[in-house]
């Protein structure tokens, strides 16, 4: 038997000796690129398309779960994230094995791996370009897919819990530091429009938007131009963190 | 054996044949009361005060096992509900074999119900007299407490759980219909203003209070007064349902 089958049968046999059973973390990572808002997908061997997931270990706290989730697929510590809601409603996560029919569930059959699960949804935010996705025996395959493109056959529920962390992210725009953790440390006017653009799906008045911004006095002028072209060299901006983070705070809200 | 005792044993030795081990749902249940805000806390035999709190069945969406909860302690339909946070990350949570000193766990002992549990945090709202708490073979008894004045020393992580759900409740009382659930349908000026001032442990100006909750149109003036002794009977006032949820929709707020 080669090594990855052996490794594949010993998770299917034994993996509940390691892991807890009946719930799984499902990471919804959305990164910006190009102006465009994505999320990573990746390819369970034999099974399909879906956003990144995880067992957690028998004596792992759930924040170190997700943390070593991240980390075993992106290469990357220390990344923005939420826990956002646990999913258990939806006949995937009730009688999986009834609604499995493109899958092929011989192999798991009887085992820990064909109960019922529950999923605690996280959100990750990233740069796409500093990811450095891992492939392993049970994950072929993975792609950034702009969130106005997800396939809509996605397993199980991912379908369901994508659309639900774009919700929170949409809603917790006013509240959480995402411009910060989407945008280089320095950018210009219209790079920070164009992402909460992106994000929000929405339009915003070009002289509007960065006057609210500054009024709010939330982004800081630097005395630094970026050189795009003859005549075109915008100044640039960064986040003012302190009055940032205030905006942010539940009792208000950024105002866009 | 007595039925009761009986009906304990076979939970301890059977109970997972019908429900799924590894979570709980938690539920905090507030209520206001005498101008207090008060959390349910109910004792289970042999183990101490913590929130009510039950399995999943194999074969029920969350969202059914957390109404059933709930109905099964409180007689109550329709409750309103939310879930805020999954909890694992206590000691309690990863090892509680070893963090429940003060339990007798030698009738658990081996079974499913010594396994570490996640739990699954609810809040819910409703009128501390329009409950009728059931008690049971594993409830000996309850108290509303107010939330001020909580024992430190509840069971598992369950003090964590309740403040969690008191950030939860004070963040959302700008984007949910908190006073619309816990006050009367009329209510006068000061009874409204009590409400805010107890859940957000501040005070509010007796002037501009109202006049802001008059300037959103999001209270409506009766031509009703209520007769509280000579010469004092305040005008009645009912939230206007649409204008309110529009200024708790997530990307606007409640102004207070």
């Amino acid at each position: 038997m080669d090594s990855n089958l052996k490794q594949y049968y010993d998770f299917v046999e034994n993996g509940d000796k390691i892991y807890l059973p009946h719930f799984t973390l499902e990471c919804v990572i959305f990164g910006y690129e190009n102006k465009q808002l994505k999320v990573l997908l990746t390819k369970l061997v034999g099974i399909g398309w879906g956003v990144p997931s995880g067992y957690v270990k028998r004596e792992e706290s759930l924040t170190v779960a997700v943390n070593r989730i991240l980390k075993e697929r992106t290469a990357l510590d220390n990344i923005f994230l939420k826990q956002f809601h646990t999913f258990g409603d939806s006949k995937h996560r009730i009688k999986p094995q009834e609604y499995e029919s493109g899958i092929d569930v011989s192999m798991t059959k009887g085992t820990w791996l064909a109960e019922r699960t529950l999923s605690i949804g996280y959100y990750a935010l990233m740069d796409c370009s500093e990811a450095d996705i891992k492939l392993d025996v049970f994950v072929e395959d993975y792609k950034w897919v702009d969130v106005n493109e997800i396939p809509k056959d996605l397993l199980l529920d991912h379908n369901e819990i994508i659309d639900y962390a774009l919700m929170t992210l949409r809603n917790q725009i006013f509240h959480e530091p995402i411009g910060f953790e989407l945008l280089p440390e320095k950018f210009t006017l219209p790079e920070i429009q164009t992402l909460y653009e992106t994000i929000l799906n929405k339009k915003f008045d070009r002289r509007n938007f960065p006057n609210k911004l500054l009024a709010q006095e939330i982004i800081v002028k630097l005395d630094e131009k970026r050189n795009i072209g003859q005549h075109r060299s915008p100044f640039l901006y960064k986040f003012h963190k302190e009055n940032y983070e205030n905006a942010l705070s539940e009792r208000t809200a950024l105002v866009l």
